[in-house]
């Protein structure tokens, strides 16, 4: 039987339930290019259905180990789940290794849980492109929730962790003493915090600590004010508090209009990504040949700086 | 006294080691916009004399400490030197922490050293413009070795560290089951490797795993093979070798026409950096309007597609 790599086809399998056909419409939208371009066109019409629920911290956190217990928790309560897991520390994303550190083989032949590790070599927008893509086709084929781990170090990959329905920060105890987050990053994109390893000491600091942030923090009248859960991943403590608070969060931002606020900020957000990455294939087209080898030599040698160039290359483009 | 804010004037000041100077150029840098240009073709004629070393590695590696044993080291052997950290993850970059979690302090009243954290916020480029920028200011000011330490994790950031002239890659013993770190970015731009925290065990296996990985990568005939290096960087113990490998690779660099290449690589890069940035103001300049605010309504509301509105918005742009 010849391999399927139609779009069109993939995709109607995939709706059916088909993880091999998902799976292989993932790499088309991790690859870029005019595959990625079909999928979205397949997926967008049928996407808006989904939640989504980014799960971010420190590398160490316990983000791995949570987010499986959550899955485990959701799947006791008969909810089906997606997890795209694009943090390059997460053992998800580790190929050989998944199943070592976490209990991931209690979900692997689980048809309600599908987990996706995400690479985005060769997609000239990167993950800022490729992860919303990536959730419109979860969203399109009929999963409800989708949630999206990213580390929370890196300017992208904050930024990532940050454009979902809502946003888990996870910390550990003693969190103020370490320095291995982006903590003005996190604590801006946080609508939910999660102090994960409570077993240890340091979580009424940790706990006060946040709350004090948060007090410094100029909300708006009537906004949401992120609890802060205590959890033990390994053990699945708290893991339903955890949940509950998500819960929370998603009705206050769907009865206070936040949900469609931030849905239409994030339209427009990812439609001027686009609308840049075009911008940038046409750069691509402009950076070539001999005026602009030429150019290149003349930077090198210093005989004119990389704005003059770039001014001289940009000069015939009408924008 | 009126505070100086003329570049020209600050980049003179700097020249004859105004180090506030110096600081307040590096601001316009971070900020980007017009001052940042005006900062870059100040420095540009004057550049091409510092040689950069970046510096990367997973959070909790040791990166800083290493830095801070390595710029001991320097000034032992009378050679001045400028650090950018841009490591979200790094005490240097902490601000009240700075001196808490390594020997900073020893550093910080010599002018022989000069160490600087990079924010971004503002510069639409990001890190990927802002660093060779702010690497180029100090190599104008005649700063002939330049430090450059970037967490191993993030997208924009393993890039960062990969464009120095010599990439120094931290681990730690047990990295092999480790997962803190996009290995396969790190393994890609490492020139040297060192193995930081040697005191613990797991030396031996690392160095195995390290040398395994590098059989495996297809290196060019006459390649340089990234020698690895065992550091207690809290003792400062391996410290010169790691140094000795920097200057080996350096020569090797510089003698095989490595350096060269990899420069005018580098210069082309930026080059269609600042090409990509310049069309992606004019993407800020489309994306606005009564148009554009119709269209975004008409995506949230599925009305139309991302991709669809996008051709639409540059159907009118020539590039």
């Amino acid at each position: 039987m010849p391999r399927v790599t139609d779009p069109d086809e993939l995709f109607a399998a995939a709706r059916t339930g088909d993880r091999g056909a998902l799976a292989r419409l993932l790499s088309y939208v991790e690859r870029g290019g005019e595959q990625a371009r079909r999928v979205g066109r397949l997926a967008y019409p049928l996407s808006g259905n989904a939640y989504t629920v980014g799960l971010t911290g420190a590398p160490g956190a316990g983000k791995s180990t949570l987010t499986s217990a959550l899955i485990g928790h959701l799947r006791s309560l008969a909810i089906e789940v997606a997890v795209l897991a694009i943090d390059p520390s997460s053992p998800f994303t580790g190929g050989a290794i998944l199943g070592d550190r976490v209990r991931m083989q209690d979900h692997a032949t689980d048809p309600g849980v599908f987990i996706r590790s995400m690479a985005t070599r060769g997609h000239l927008g990167g993950l800022s492109l490729a992860t919303p893509e990536a959730v419109r086709l979860l969203d399109a084929i009929g999963r409800e929730w989708v949630m999206v781990e990213t580390v929370g170090v890196g300017q992208v990959e904050v930024e990532v962790a940050g454009k979902a329905d809502t946003t888990v920060v996870v910390v550990n105890p003693g969190w103020g003493d370490s320095v291995q987050a982006n903590k003005a990053g996190l604590m801006e994109i946080a609508d939910v915090f999660v102090i994960n390893k409570a077993d240890r000491k340091g979580v009424d600091e940790t706990r006060r600590d946040l709350e004090q942030m948060l007090e410094l923090t100029d909300l708006p009248h009537d906004a949401w004010r992120p609890p802060i859960v205590a959890t033990i991943a390994s053990s699945s403590q708290g893991v339903d508090d955890l949940w509950d608070a998500v819960l929370a969060h998603r009705a206050h931002a769907e009865s206070s209009g936040q949900l469609a606020e931030r849905r239409s900020f994030r339209a427009g957000e990812e439609l001027r990504e686009i609308v840049t990455n075009r911008l940038r294939e046409r750069a691509r087209t402009i950076c070539t040949g001999e005026r602009w080898d030429q150019l290149t030599g003349e930077v090198v040698d210093q005989t004119t700086d990389p704005w003059t160039a770039a001014d001289e290359m940009l000069a015939g483009v009408d924008a």
